[in-house]
């Protein structure tokens, strides 16, 4: 049973299904009737009216949104063990055109306004060092931890007084959703978020990941930058139908939920080796190499994270009867 | 009907299958065992070793091949009319981080060794003048014309002679393959090709295309560029599907004859208002603004190329009763 | 004696002299008494208030233009024959992280804005093409052609029209406004210039060029661009004190004059000669390859243009005397 | 009086002559007399065949090394108190196109193949990670410590171990040579530096220092490269010329011996305050506030480096009896 990764997870049925209905004839790119419907669509979810883009990957939209907020000769403040600074080759710096990563600290990979601002206060403000042009911020983190609205807000807050823009990387924000319980509206815009990758491959879609606007007048050049990157897919429809489908119903707020779960089950098995609190769908454990092998054994895969330390990734399709056996492996490791 | 463009066309049902075929547990990114398969088949293919990649568009196949072939200070020669040049919103200039497209001319989009050599010709061998690293030529052109194999392996040799890269860019490479009935080996790199963009989209395929490296030791930095542009979709094996559904049984040689077909259809109903010979799934006609006008108040859908002449474009899935209408329509104009 | 470039000729000793006087202890990089001097300088030449910036070469002061008026995603127009498309080895594309340069035509290598016009016409508006966001004109021109105060007006009431921003690449503005006879204000600001390369290097000055921006709020980005580029010298005070000694007392309009002066005896001796108007320092002659050698022979070098076309460029330090004896060579060809 | 940087201090005398004697007609850029001879002046100095090129400024010596050695997509490993990570806006990413600086730790801000190491066994080897492709290390460090040339032997070798280039930059290279007294061959090539950016302008020069590849194939793109950036000044022979006249008769050496003795002097004053053994022309202290406060007050200008800590630079141009007041001041804090 693979817990390696929620990308390695299959695509949704209703996803599927979706392909299907949309293979009919429409204009190509952008402008065929679902991918126009996205702004109304997210506008609805948000409570609020957004600019929404399909992109067919989440550093895609990560990168797009940072590039609307950072200048090339600017910086961009982050966790030091965020996705952006670690799993994406450098797209930040490719899209931004050079643009700097500034690491700060936070427990669970989280910032907080005082880590933000130890980072902020050491750059001189001078030409000779790369000044903070946005931050960017994780949820749910890549330690599955979730920013509530209140601590979003909370940077939102410093981020508008010295003046940076707001991303957020939501790879997973369908399960900090699912986790939180509020609006998707709280923990984004009413906190001050100005664009938001939307997550929705790691929890069911094939291709297709959303990149939200509040701040809409970010999005006309980005519609621009969106085709210098060859990212702008002739047959558009494709990728719309997978967001609205996933949209319909809140299918993604039920699949995340199962994973959610998922991961619930197997933290309550893990007692003392939780090595953080699980509130996604990751779960992260101590485990020695011995430990680690004998789960191995059993027919788990998962991820050597750091030396004695594993990571484990639940899934949407993952049922309490997939994950029961390894809870009870790691209860009796 | 629509004859806009073949990236309106639905896709192909065997392309559709293939999805939920692959809608299994895999490995994440290309590790996946249908991304894996690639360089096999596609070696299989074109009869020699080759590196196969899937990326999901053509603008970004034509652009990690051109960013192999040339340095941020270099120039690629291409064709005034070519889509690198006129349609792709700077993202040459984007991913090789800002090399310059060098226009040349030649007949229905087909560049030849003196057009090319005129060219060179002309630009200085200093530190002043951007220095060309690349050839860029279209198969089948934006005017629907094919290279023949002994057309691109004169260029080949200029190329070679020059010490530049040769690039193709094959979005409706299958048309041209098609038309010619030649092994695809025999227009690529036995004619000189190092890197092929090969296109699927517009045949059949959703969302991937093939990104076919002969000269193999481009591949290895594009792995990387692949991932910094946010193209190394993390499930890689919807992608990788779609490819083999197209290649199983020669279905992409199947779909591009028969929107040839259509075209020729047209072609034959066009008699003098042809503008370009019709070699692949592209006709261009002359024909007033009234006489554009009367078509469309037919239901025939298409595009305006430029003062009084129109571009239509046949699809994979045109039956040749659904040509026939237009061809009807045309001879009576 | 050396026809061939003004970048040739030697230093003013004003110039050599500031040098020494500026050999004291002063801060470093721009911080210095006669770096900060500049914007007051400048603002009384030009009679409104500027920011002007040191630059070590005509190519970084239009980069860093080209940079502050144009997105890496945009296009700016310009003359196909300009220096910043032909001579500076892809520096625009550089500075702008790829734009592009979208050429337009004129006699004389001047725009008008019929020329620009149609260029811009042809540009469909859409995400496909390259949108052009500022417009770049070289005064005087590659072919030392001048434009008067209402071309760049005319120019620029199209460029305000259309939203473009306005570049003057002066690197012989001295020439420029020396023909002319008007204030540097009129045939810029006053015009609708936003930002000049004001040139001094070719006019007697040593490695300095004055980046002056009309529109103030491009300077804060272009003095992080400046920075970033490696191009804010850290001894700046060496910089500034040539531009103030050319400034003194009108230094670089009189040298320019030195220099028009020596074109035009060139030019009332070339007759039919003459390729293009002679209205600054560049004198334009078709010459067989047999003529030309003979005026080698007789010592005087110069560059060969285009096939029968040779190019004179006369500079600050020619008097008279230097001048005639080419004159005369010429007119007894 | 100035310990506040090198770059303050005024130009060396022989300098400022150089300007005039170079004062003559020659060709532009670098195809001047004194500008072809630097090839065989540096290959001289360094007993090795060289390739020299002048640059205005130490950020661009560095950042055109770091883009010869480093791709777009690639890292550099340097200090995580390096100037390129610090000190230049952003330079090295823009150069580059956008590669990542990898910051590792050292005493002192000297990189060691242990600390090297620690960083390199740290990133994983596959598409997501960015993978170094370079080393960088600084000679005089930015704390004004010194690389042996076995120290750098070491890291040279662990370089070419792991297929990384080697770049240093030497900002203050004389200043380390001048305290090593060994061939400036044995702290570089010798040590297996492929690239060393010479600095010329702290220690009596005015505006340039030479980029010096001692790997020769890295240079010609890089004279494309620097006239893309616009650093191909037009009058190359005054860069040249100030380059000469520092080698001449190896003042080179005697101003950085100078500036050295200046700093031992403050160093043997200072006690139990160094922060750092004194090995260069920089001295950092420990001091209060309110001690700093009282040697401004004696007119002593300085930088102030960290809470409690003040950074005293000395320049070629001071003598003994300018340093003395100082260190008395220090002594009798």
């Amino acid at each position: 049973m693979r817990f390696f990764s929620d990308n390695a997870a299959p695509v949704h049925p209703a996803v599927l299904a979706a392909l299907g209905n949309a293979n009919t004839l429409d204009t190509a790119y952008d402008g065929d009737a679902l991918s126009k419907s996205l702004d109304a669509r997210f506008s609805e979810l948000f409570e609020t009216e957004v600019t929404a883009l399909w992109v067919p990957s989440g550093t895609a939209a990560n990168c797009l949104a940072l590039a609307a907020l950072c200048p090339p000769y600017g910086g961009v403040v982050c966790h030091r063990d965020a996705h952006i600074q670690n799993d994406e080759c450098g797209a930040p710096e490719f899209y931004t055109h050079g643009a700097k990563l500034m690491l700060a600290e936070g427990e669970g990979a989280k910032l907080t306004p005082a880590t933000i601002t130890t980072l902020l206060d050491s750059i001189a403000n001078d030409v000779h060092r790369v000044q903070p042009h946005a931050l960017s911020i994780t949820n749910a983190t890549e330690y599955g931890r979730v920013y509530a609205p209140a601590e979003v807000a909370a940077i939102g807050e410093l981020a508008k007084t010295r003046g940076l823009g707001l991303h957020m990387d939501g790879a997973r924000f369908a399960n900090a959703v699912a986790h939180l319980g509020c609006s998707p509206a709280d923990v984004t815009w009413r906190a001050g978020v100005d664009a938001l990758s939307f997550g929705f491959i790691k929890n069911g879609g094939m291709s297709a990941e959303a990149l939200i606007f509040f701040k809409r007048d970010l999005a006309a050049a980005t519609l621009m930058r969106r085709k210098r990157a060859g990212l702008l897919l002739s047959k558009g429809r494709y990728l719309a139908a997978q967001l609205l489908a996933m949209l319909d119903g809140d299918l993604w707020l039920e699949t995340a939920r199962a994973a959610n779960t998922g991961a619930a089950l197997l933290a309550g098995a893990a007692g003392e080796r939780l090595l953080h609190p699980v509130e996604a769908n990751e779960v992260f454990l101590r485990a020695t190499a011995d430990e680690a092998a004998r789960l191995r054994a059993k027919g788990f895969d998962f991820y050597d994270w750091a030396d004695g330390e594993i990571r484990l990734v639940t899934s949407w399709d993952q049922q309490p009867e997939h994950i029961l056996p390894l809870a009870d492996a790691i209860a009796t490791l």
